[in-house]
Order: structure tokens, then sequence, then C-alpha cells
């Protein structure tokens, strides 16, 4: 039983830190972002100032230019970038592609590594993730999956419409999930200009921090080799969970980031604005709710690393993994919406990142399982084995 | 004892809430909509649908074009208003025009209504409300007011710089809270194009549904002839109690109809979107939420009703819309958020109007008295009275 | 609309008010007191003291001894009782009596409300309701129901347990609820000394304030002859929810004057006691406890006063119940609990009557419907219907 | 960063956990237990148990019979002791004996070792720990210590009253907190029978588990040899801060078990429970309530885990310790509060041991400092310092 980081996590640690506060804040307000994210130039220059501190894409293997880091190592280096909303992509570790490329380096066939994983690695493509659909697809009940796959000699032949397709604007692949008439699913690569994949419409969202929004995407006809199918046919549901404990998780990693920022904001404020004769911080209606994010945070760190060492050890952590999920969405929520009220009137504006955060992080507590969901599957679980200590 | 709407009120309900679902819902996804709310054709078209159904400005007297609404008509009425997001403008019954009319109404001299009440009853011009100021200004403390005025012969210099003066770009004429040199706040009229009056910029908010944004402005020693003073000198900070009491329970009344609309599209949501085999409302984590939201959402209306009427005798109820603007404010967040949450993936979305609802209805949790400021101020009556029944 | 107390019911009010400070919380700590309430020697003492003032059982009509007061009218008077913990008691109107008298006026005969409710509201005998089975009986499901009724002649014969029957120990009569062989729900009445009838036990309970505690009651071949059906056979469940609604709002109206009570000692130990400096409720952690607490209390009167109203209207009142059931048993627990953290060490000692309201009202959640179950069925309701207004 | 127990704690908390289970759950309905804990006799026995296991105060050094537990050990083993309301006491790590243990260790001369702590360890007395002091004395402010220690050659005279004081009945001996003239605070050391000290009455709680109750003692003229100090004259502060940080988490470690406990029992309930069709947890109403159970349970183990290594690492642990004080008290009476809620009217009776824990664990939200205050001093440490990571 230990908490202490080891020397090179440290090491990579404040080196994370010091590049995310020196080189990556600064280029906050840089004009090129709209309402899906930063431009692809943007962030191109982006992943190049990661890259000459080394620490472009450090969760995949020394093999496709990264660090290999381990879970936790991910736990302590990706908070540190989360710190600003443009660390992950600067460091090409944001959803969508940090998830595929995990799932790729786990069960990707050596070419299609080479063939997509590499630069995506890189930062020189960008990727998504097909899965989720629109009602009464597939959404938090991945049973209901409608998006069909049926064989044509050497080609499957896919039609469906997905959507919450993040990054799918300007992604150069997609993995895909489709049902053939067995009902088993299969995850499937496809480059994205191949023809029959339709990019219909990014959604309007509360967020804007994801290159190429969160998409509407139709497949019509798109012919996929069988020799692009992602891992083994029929494994799709086994791989989403490869690919979606790990993803639920380094989400929680980043977002912390950004609720540390929050708070230190928040903070700052409150301990120079003067109110009612004192310090705004002073008040205690002010300075408990800052005590009340220190514990949030101080808690979401320790689940965080908890899970984390549970998958270092070759676990699923499937129930570890829904518990940080549950309780790291919440708290960090509660976070940010604390520091928003700290800020006062402010708070809900431009004049500091916190409502950026603000927006970007409700979906938290939808994406990758509702906070309804995760309640569900641990319940069942202590209605089948009992509590679980 | 008696919650019975009287009829005549109960009439003007019916009236207002068929106006709202056939004229205005249908007028939404208008394009003529920015960061910073209708345009002013637009806001016309609506107010001329409103003036024809005889529902423009009802708060205000007959001698102004209105119905002189009693509190607890408005609070019938500017529900059923608030259940468009558009309502409100549509029916000039919206912040802070509405404030303003109620304070211009019971303070101002004949000569200032007929100026300037009067085309603001009817929609033919907009106005704003100088108060808030940047730290270390007035903002919770309005006793930190440093605008100044200094007196000029006959005239009055106005220095200083406010914020979150909502509307200002575009508005007609303005409200402005200063201190002379002896500390004694007096408000000031002063049309918007007046030399010295400078609308430096709209903030960047989350919310959008205000015409003109929340705005910084700046005086620069504007002349505001002795005559335009509003009411009396030196009692700026009893007039701003004046508005303040009632324009916090009208942005209650306002937003619990935001809060039924988010309600109901949820609500429909639920009772046709199938997962894991039930429809989504009877999964029992979904189905509590619904109650939860009907629960607040009647007592919000409750203490609305109950703060009104004590208005209506005639006092000044600040410990009543103290509690009012705290328990609702919460209240319908907590709807709202809630509504989001059932929503799924499409609650972050533009599929459905939640997502602005959410994003309107965060600063009200702020402004008007942080709910920090209420409890503190509800507080501070116990320890000097006692519990109080 | 009008929130004023008609002056009939507010001299009621006031009266109610001084009986219960002057007269009864001086007996408070009359050691005529157990684990499961007063004696029935104490008890008299205390409707003596209500006689003498027009005060006993002021809910049954004139001409069973009472006031025949409307529901807002015991809305008003028994919040005033329950400021003491005796002050239900003391005016007999506290449950399981004051419901059953309740019952009985509805639909029983006139020979049984000569031979029960008459001495029952008279205070010379208590009675029980004998509802609620052990597992797996009925609970939250009435359905559930397993207590037998078969016909012999001119008689039934009654089978089964009961539990949480309170006041079973030394009541006079009983209503008890069984099923007959087609499954129909019947009501039974019949005098406790009857053979056939056992009083197995008193649970050991967190509260303590219920003369007879709740008890387990076993029926063993209890004959009943057929004239002693209350109101008509087979109408049970129908009857149940006679008495359940009203019934529901009462225990609101009683534990809401506890709050008050809690919150009255609360708020006199934060306006005098020292520390850090300052008296405790300036310590805005301290004060906003108190302030919500004057939130919660006031809501809950509303939402009882509302519900109350609805009821006098002549309706069922089903949701309006579930709603003020599920918000009052909540927000006065939040209260409560506050009064406890408020007092720190002294909130867990028999010091104050805090410590005694806090264990007494935990039940409240529970009984009459669990929170749980009022969200349910408003969630039914709401997906049956759509939302409510 | 390792999560792992070492197979010495894990022998340790197996060996714990099936003596808790085996041995001391089956003693929990022993009569001789009443409002203020196990008899002394029985005390006794349950010792002899828990030292024929070798499990005996384990936390104290094997110089005084123990096992020279770690922090992080005492996390492991603590917390399994805790599953029985009698476990602690049984291994004689219950408050305020495990606490004064730890102190005298740290900071006792060697012949007030022998004299007090050996035997103490041993189970061959008991003892106590007066600091609480009746308003306006010290409660969460220390700094207002009203009992006096005024020098009379070479003893002492103490003078003064304390409350709350723990197990005062019936112990062997005091440490006793005390001013002197220049306002320095030292601890004093004396047995319970010498002449000047008066047990005045046990409070009457809510609590009932700790043998002796919670006393009001008074000083008269007692009279300590300057000899009987614990460690240095004027370190009574400082001493007390030795005391309470681990105090504190050896709190949160007990009652961490009797939440699970708990939860335990509610979970079997819900496992087996029908109602409404199906099995109660299977209602997620109430399978929820089970989850966010699991996630407070794991969450306040990690947060005990956390801060019992800062303080194995030799820190001071300040800001940990108040964080899992926090945390620990405020996360264990949800889940204690929920599982009487899963129970429904089972749940506030004596049929389950849930019941009793509620009971028990309410004062740990206000003991070793209520939830405000550490709330107060973390948010401190934020003015002063800012964030803290």
């Amino acid at each position: 039983m230990d908490f202490a980081i080891p020397p090179d996590i440290a090491e990579l640690q404040a080196r994370t830190r010091r590049f995310i506060r020196e080189r990556i804040v600064p280029l906050e307000n840089d004009p090129r972002q709209g309402h899906h994210g930063p431009t692809d130039e943007f962030r191109r220059e982006l992943n190049a100032l990661a890259a000459a501190e080394g620490l472009l894409a450090p969760h995949v293997s020394a093999e496709y230019g990264g660090l290999g880091l381990s879970h936790f190592g991910k736990a302590v280096v990706f908070e540190e970038a989360g710190y600003s909303l443009l660390g992950g992509l600067a460091m090409n570790i944001a959803a969508p592609d940090e998830g595929n490329m995990h799932l790729m380096e786990a069960v990707g066939a050596p070419e299609h590594k080479e063939r997509w994983l590499r630069p995506l690695a890189a930062g020189l493509i960008r990727s998504c993730f097909c899965m989720t659909e629109p009602p009464p697809g597939a959404g938090s009940d991945p049973a209901a999956l409608s998006t069909t796959a049926r064989r044509d000699g050497n080609h499957w032949i896919i039609n469906g419409t997905k959507w919450f397709t993040t990054g799918a604007e300007g992604a150069g692949f997609a993995i895909i999930m489709a049902k053939d008439e067995d009902g088993n699913a299969t995850m499937f690569l496809s480059d994205m200009d191949a023809p029959g994949i339709e990019v219909v419409r990014a959604l309007d969202t509360l967020d804007q921090g994801f290159p190429g929004g969160h998409c509407v995407v139709r497949f019509n006809d798109l012919r996929v080799p069988a020799s692009d199918i992602l891992g083994e046919p029929g494994k799709g549901f086994r791989y989403a969970q490869v690919r979606l404990a790990p993803a639920r998780l380094t989400h929680c990693m980043r977002w912390l980031g950004a609720a540390r920022r929050a708070h230190e904001v928040a903070s700052a404020y409150a301990q120079t604005r003067e109110v009612f004769g004192q310090k705004l911080g002073h008040h205690e209606g002010v300075g408990f709710m800052l005590a009340d994010n220190e514990v949030d945070i101080r808690m979401s760190r320790l689940s965080i690393w908890h899970t984390a060492w549970v998958l270092d050890q070759g676990e699923r952590g499937g129930t570890e993994s829904s518990m940080s999920k549950l309780f790291c969405s919440e708290a960090i929520w509660r976070v940010v919406d604390r520091c928003v009220q700290v800020l006062g009137g402010q708070g809900i504006t431009g004049e500091t990142v916190v409502e950026r955060i603000f927006r970007e992080v409700r979906g938290f507590r939808i994406y990758d399982g509702p906070s309804e969901v995760h309640r569900w599957s641990i319940a069942q679980r202590i209605m089948r084995n009992g509590p679980n200590w």
C-alpha cells in the first residue's frame, strides 16, 4: 500500500504541468476555434508543441511513438493535461482518438495498426467511433444496435445511422459497430472518404471543444472488405468493453484537471474579491464551497488512481470503473457548478475559463453511461452477488 | 384561504397559454436570433402578435396600455409566458424592461412616464438598468457603489463603469444608479444616445436570450439635467428595493414557465423512448426524477403565489421574496438539470429546447442576489428577531 | 386566491398556541412516559386539559364533541399542536386515533359510531388500525394483504399477523383489514379484548411517543359478527384510501409543528452561543442552515395548506397528498437534522427536545408510504397522463 | 503507487473478520448492555476473547502487548472490528481508550506508561479524556478552554467542568486539559478516584454504545502532583493535535465497518423481499440507494487509506485527516440513513442492527470537529495558501 508517485511518473507530471501552463494555456484564446473545436491547422500546431516536449500520445506504446504509460501513469499525466481545455488535444490524448488508439493497440491487426494507428498516434489524422444511434437504436442499451452488416462475398455492406459520433467531420477513419444477420456485433474499420459514408451534420451542442463536433453519420451501402474487420468478427460487444472501461476512466482524468483549473480560478477570486467588508472566501458560505471542492477533487483523484491500479493488475475493473465514472462525473460537476457560483455574475461569462468548462463538462454525466446506468449496473451486481468489498 | 384562480385571471391564463403555444412556440426557430437575443425587427413582430391578443405589457396600468395586473395576476400570466423563451419578450414582460416599467410607474414623474414609460410599454423602445459594477464596485453588496454623480449647476455629471447592464446595446434609455459626494445614491434617467454613454461591449455569456446582451457601459462625464432624476434625489437604494422584490419574483414566474416546458419535453421523451425493455420513464431512476420535477414545480408555484399575495397586501415582502428567489432558483435549476439528464445525449444538444433553457436559467441562481446572499439575509433576520413564521 | 387565515381559525390557532406553550410544554418531562409513550393516566390528564380549553378532538364533528374543522382548519391547528410532542396526544388528534375517527365518521354505521367513535373522540379509549403485515404481507404494496377472513354463518373468522400496529397494546378496539376468499378486502371492527386477538409484543423502535408502541398483533380465529364490518364489505382498499390521504396530511401538519419547535431551539442557541469570536449564527455555515430551515418550514406549510384546500373542495387529492407527504417528510427531516447539527454535541442529548424530535420523526419518511413509493406513484401518473399542473 | 494490502495485514484482516463474525456478532444481543454500553464484566469477557485470538489492542506497541500496527494497518483492521458495534470494545480499540493509548505512547513518561498505559492496553481499566466543556467553554473552539490549573508547590489545583467526557463513569484514570494562569494549556493525569473528581451524571444520549456514557465531570480543587503532567507542561494544545488527527481517523475506520454492516443487512433484505411483483432491490429506487452506498463505502475507505498513508509517512496530515473526517462522517451517515430507508418500517426497529447503528453514528458528524468546522479549516488553508493538491 503506497500512494507515492514513482519518480519517472512524477517527472512526467511536472513536465506536463509546466508544458500545459507555459505553452498551452497562453494559446487558449487563439481565434482558430469554433463551435466544434480548434481548426485542424491549430490542432497540428498544438501537437507539434507537445511532440517537441516528448509529450505526444504518451499512452501508446513506444512502437507507435508514445511512452507506453500504465493506467496509473495516464491518471497522473492526463489530469495535468486536462488543466487546459486544449491540453488533451495538444497531447493527442483526447476522446475519441485516445480510446480508439487504446482499442487498436489491444485488438488490431498489424496492418491495421500500420495503416491507421500510426498516423493517428502521430496526430496526422483523426478518427471516430461509430456506436451510438438515434432512438430507437443503441444508446445506454447497446443491445438495441440497429446498424446492419450484410455479407457480400469478400465484403460487408453496412447500412444504418449513428449519432453523437464525435469528430466524424474531418476524421480520417472510423470504427463502426454493426450487427450481422445472426445478431452478432462486429467492429469494422473504414476510411471516412469511402463511398457510402455520409456525415449528415454536426449536432448543435452545449460543449464545443471536440474537433468535428458530435455528428450524425449515415451508412448507405458502405462496402468494407472482410479484411478490415477490427480484430475478430462477432466480438463487437466484447471490444466495446475493452475500449469502454479505460476510456471512461481517461475522461475522469482529463475532466479532473479541468475541475482543478476551475477551482483555481474560483479560489483566486475568493482570495482577492472583497464583499461586505471581508474577502469573499472568508464568508463561510463561499469558503465552504471551496472546501467541498477540495474534497471532491481529492476523492475523485483517489477513485481514479484506485481504478487505474486495478486495471494495471490486469483485471477488467468493470465495477471500479463504473464507480469512478459515477463518482467523478457527479463530483466534478459539483465542483464546476460551485465555481460558477463563487464567481457570481462572471461565472456565466467568458471573462474566465470557468464558463467554458461548465459547458464542456455537463455532458460527462451522460456519455459513456449516464450516472443512472452506472447506478443500475452496480445495483445489479449487488442483487446477484451481494455487497462488493 | 383560497387557492382558486379568479375567473378573470383564469381566462387570461388560458388566453396566454393558447397564445404562447399557438403563436410564439412555432416562431422559436426563427433565424433572426443571435448570441444576444432576437433582432429588434423580430422583437417588434412578436410584440405586434401579443398586442393583437391584448397581451402586451399586461402588468402596466391601463393608462399605459396594460391590464394593471396584481402581483398574483402576474404570477399566473407570466408563468404561461415563460413557457417559451420568447414569451416574455413577445408580451413585453421580460427583464429588465418589466422591472423598469414597474419602477417608473411607482416613482416616476408624469413627464418621465410620458417620455419613457409610454413608448417602453408599447414596445417602441427598450431600456436598461445600470446598477451592477465590476469589482470592486457594487455587486451583491450594493453599498460598494462606485459610480459618481457630481452636481454642476442644473446638471449632474456622472462617471463610472457598469457591467451586466442587460440590454444596454440598442436600449432607448437608461436608469443609472450613482452616488453623490455625500454618499447618497440617486437614480438618473438618460437617453442612451446622450454623449458620455459608451457601451463598451456585450459580455460573452452562457445565456443568449436577452436582446442587447449583458453589457459593459462606461459613463464619461455624462451630463444629466437635474430634472431627470428618477423620483427624488438620494433615494436610490430605496427605489432599488422597490424594483427588486417584485423583479425578483417575476423572474421566478417566467423561469417557472420555462421549467414546465423542459419538464414537458422530458416527460414526453420518457413516455415514448424505450430502453432495456421498457419505457424510459418506467425505470424508477428516471421516473423519480420526473416526480421530483413535479414537486419542485408545484412548490415553486406555491411559493410565488404566496409572495405575490403578500405583495398584493401592500407589504414589502422582503423575507418572502428572498425565500421565493432562493427556493425557486434552486428548484427550477434542479428541474432543468434533471430534464437534461432524462434526455440523455440529446439533453446537451439543440435537438430540443431544453439545452437552451439550461443555458438561460443557470444565471438565475446568481442575479438578483445569489442564493448565498439570500440565505445570509434570511439568517440575519433570524439572528435579530428569531424564527419568522 | 387568498392566503389569509379566517378570523375563527386564527383565533383557534392563537388559542392552541397558547395552550400548548403554557399548559403542555411544561409537562413534557413528566416521568409518566416510557418507551411507548405516556401512561394512560397521564394521557387522560392531558386530554382533560385540552377539553377544558375546548380543544379536544377538534377535527370531529360537533355531534361527537369536536369543532368539525375543515382540512384547512386542521392544517392550522394541528401544526400548533405538534409544537409539543405531547400536543397531538393531549388534543386527541394523534395517529392512529385521529385517522380512525376520520374514517369512522366518513363510512361508519350509526351504531358503530355510538359504540366506538364517541368514546374514542372523548379520549375514553384508544384504537388501532391493523393493516401492515410482516413480509411477505402487505406493506408498501397493499395488494400483498395476507390476513384472511372466512365467512362462517353470521360471523367472519379472521386469521393472520399484523405488525406496526400502532397503539395496539391498550387499545379499546381495532379496525382490521382482511381479505376474503374472493380476494376482496374488507374492514372489520372488533373490541381488542375479543378472544382471538393476541398482542404479541411491541416492537423496539427509534421513536417512543406513541402510546402502546408499534405492535405485532396476531389473529387466531378471531370471530367478528357480520354486523361489525366497517361500512360495506369488499370496500377495504377504497376505505384505506379514504383514511390515507387525510391521515398522511395530518402527519405533515403535526410534524411541521415539531420541526418549528426544533428550529426555535436551534435558533435560540445560535443567537446566544459564542464561538470563534462571534455568535454561532453569525457564522454563515450555521446561519445558512437556519435559513434553509425557514425555507423548508415555509414551503412545507404552503404544501399542506394547498393540499388541505384541495381536499376541502371535495376532491380526492391523491397527487397533492402524495406530493405533500413526500415534500414535507423530507423537508422536515432536513430541518430537524440541521437543528441537531447546529446544537453540536448537545444535539444528540436529552439536554434539549431536539434529540427526541429527531428520533420521533425519522419514521415519517417511511410510514404512510415511503418517499420512494410516493415518487413512484407520481411518476406513474406522469407516464399515464403526462405532466400534471 | 500500490493499493495491495501486504500479506501480514491481509492475514490480520481475515483473522479479524472471522473473529468478529464468529465470536462477537453472536454476542450482540447479550443482555448485559444498557444505555451506556456493556457492563464491565461483559467488556472483560469480550477482551478475553480478543486476547485469545491475539487481537487485543493491536495498535499499541509490542512492549504494551499489541502488534504495533501502522496507521494503514489500523485502517484495515479497525474497519473489520467496526463491523460489530461490540468489535471495537472487544479488541480494546474503541474511543476514547484507543486515542488515549496512542497519546500516552507518543508523549508519556515511562512511569506513566507503566502505571496507566499497561493496564489500559490490557483492558484491566478504562480511561477518559477530559477536554470538551459546556458553553461558554471549549467545544469546537478549543481556545475557549475554561478549566483552570493553579500551581501550589509541587502540585497543581484543578477546577472546572467538562462534559461529553466519554467513559468517565467507571474509568480508572483521566487525561485532563486545563489552562494555567498564563493561558498555557497542559494535560494532567489523574486516577479517577482522586478526591476532587466528581462524575456529575451521564448525559442522556442518542447513542448508547460507549461504556460509561458521555459524562459531566466536575473538578473541585483536584490536586495533581506536578510529576503527573502528561509530557511537558504548556503543550496541551499540541498534544491535543497529536491525539486528534489519528483519533479522528480511527473513528472513520470503525464507523466504516458499521456502515458496511448496515449495507449488508439492507442488501440482504433487498435481495429477498418481494414488493410490487419483483425483488425490492430490482426497483431502481432501492437499487440506486444500494449502489450509492457502495460508492460511499468505497470512497470512504480510499480516503482513510490515503490519510493513513500520509500519517505513516510521518506527516501531520492535518488537511488529509480533516478531509477524511468530513467526507467519511457525511458519507457513512448517508449510507446508514439509506439502509434505514431500504428496510422500510423495520429500519426504525430493533429487528435488525441497523437502527442501533443509525443512533450510534449520528454523533460522528459532530464530535472530533463538526463537518462545518472541518469545512471552515479547509477553507482557511485555501485562503492562506491557495488550492491544495
